[in-house]
């Protein structure tokens, strides 16, 4: 492995250690947990706690989106692997400023069970908590089982909102029907071109040919639905877009979002020759980009790779996305 | 190749097309050059114009510091090729808001030729135009050649300290000599642990065996001056501090800024985990870090490997550090 490593076992207690000394200004070490990172502001007094959580690997996800009007606290899993239980409920009294916490995360098998102990923890504290549970990847269940989704990069979007919405005061329904109503507007899909290796593990996740390209993957290497032979920017960009958009018909005129992540492998310069092709191809749907974000926001390890995620706006959303805010991530 | 590509010969009008699309809040393109990315807001009457160029492949410099209170118009070459003199005397006048202009570039033969070029017939236009060549790169000569030594990321930097000056109102002579100041106070070193492939040649542009990694190699491959068996990320991480701090004696107490870069294919999490090391040795040293970056500020496709850039701090420098900027970059 071409990697920078120490010993395979510390890699998630380096990352935070060196995230948090890069990013002191936003963020703090929670004092009685090593995996949880917090606002620097949090808790704020009276406002609705926001907290995500998920495992390691995705950088800077999830840990880069602690900050100002976005997430309170993180709770830090191992390489892509569900936070504790215990990390969650930390992460919900680091977040807790008395008027609730709303949890928003991604439909994983682990994050759903620990997330619910900590809930149940929680509830014993006396602290109120609302979840939403981001599922955003249009490849991984098909519509009528929108539930069994996984949440990819949609997340970032939900809890932008999410966060935003705390900040203007929102009460906690008011927070987590808006973070709801984001992920609801939110469509994922995931092209991987090769594969990541966990230091631990020692060899590739998935397998994926020279020349072949696997449309609908997951960011652990989840299988997609499609095997295919590796074709142009252009004809990935369509697929991508047409996958996300037959997904979620919107009408013409709609004003969207669009995130273009690269998986942790893919030169920058790709990422936007992507986007070229993909704003095209929105505005050949009558939709119109209100904002662009490309670059890696959501990634999974040394993947090679991109994922689209975008995001239908109605007023509320767009407000609440243009709402300032300071978090390493964006 | 596992790439987003279409025909290799479009890469560079489709990457700054993307480019443009998705941040067309902070740039616009030249309309009679489509190689000079110019800042929204450029030319400012009265203010110092600032311009860079480079070549293409190292996203996202050099477009992506065009911006507010950074860099005015971006001259953007092929792959790993230098912009033309006219695309360096296009973003000249772009940026000429009557106050004269400073051309804040690397050293790299084909750049200084080609500004020098573009400097000559800028003087034709009544222009005033003046350099800072960086040249940060500590392996790439020895100290006392030092004026051979390539620029690097310590260049964003030099524009970010030369953007910040111009913004106040200074004048021509002050912002180069800022400019200056800053890139002197720079230092910069990279390692290579695998290479990348300029597509229309379609092979490595240099090989790095498994289990091997080259110290002080340049962006373009530049072959550096060890090819060592690789080590743990702490190793490196206290060899790249040594070479850049050896070079640069600063007295105890002094504070500096810190960039770390992926050069394209580093996951993220590494480029921390790097990190939590280099504070710590620069923090052995006496030295205080006042602000760090980390990410992919300053790439070379999809190499793989990083880049350490510090910077000496006096009380300007850091004063126009802190200067807000908006810009793709950062």
């Amino acid at each position: 492995m071409q990697r920078f490593l120490n010993n395979p076992d510390d890699i998630v207690d380096e990352t935070v250690a060196g995230f948090v000394k890069a990013h002191r200004d936003l963020v703090k070490l929670d004092p009685s947990n090593p995996r949880v990172v917090v606002a620097r502001n949090a808790p704020v007094k009276g406002k609705v706690g926001i907290v995500t959580g998920g495992g390691s690997g995705h950088e800077p996800a999830f840990i880069g989106y602690a900050g100002r009007n976005m997430v309170d606290a993180v709770a830090v899993g191992e390489l892509f692997s569900s936070p504790t239980a215990k990390s969650f409920i930390d992460a919900i009294k680091a977040a807790d400023g008395g008027a609730g916490v709303a949890v928003l995360y991604g439909n994983y098998a682990g994050d759903n069970m620990n997330v619910k102990m900590a809930r149940r923890m929680a509830a014993k504290d006396g602290i109120e908590v609302a979840t939403v549970v981001a599922n955003d990847d249009v490849c991984s269940a098909p519509l009528d089982e929108r539930a069994k989704r996984r949440g990819v990069a949609g997340e970032i979007f939900m809890w932008k909102i999410g966060g935003a919405k705390a900040a203007e005061g929102a009460s906690l329904s008011e927070v987590v029907a808006s973070a709801q109503r984001a992920i609801d507007a939110c469509r994922s899909v995931g092209v991987g071109l090769g594969p990541c290796t966990l230091p631990a593990v020692g060899h590739p996740n998935f397998l994926i040919e020279p020349g072949k390209m696997e449309i609908g993957i997951g960011h652990h290497g989840e299988p997609g639905t499609r095997l295919e032979d590796l074709k142009t920017a252009n004809e990935v960009a369509d697929d991508m877009v047409r996958i996300v958009l037959d997904d979620h018909d919107l009408p013409a005129g709609t004003e969207v979002a669009v995130l273009v992540s690269g998986l942790g492998a893919t030169p920058v310069n790709e990422l936007y020759v992507l986007y070229d092709r993909i704003e095209g191809q929105i505005a050949a749907r009558g939709l119109s980009v209100h904002r662009a974000y490309v670059g890696n926001y959501f990634t999974s390890l040394e993947m090679v790779g991109a994922t689209v995620t975008v995001l239908a706006l109605d007023d509320e959303l767009k407000r609440l996305l243009d709402v300032e805010t300071a978090c390493a991530g964006f």
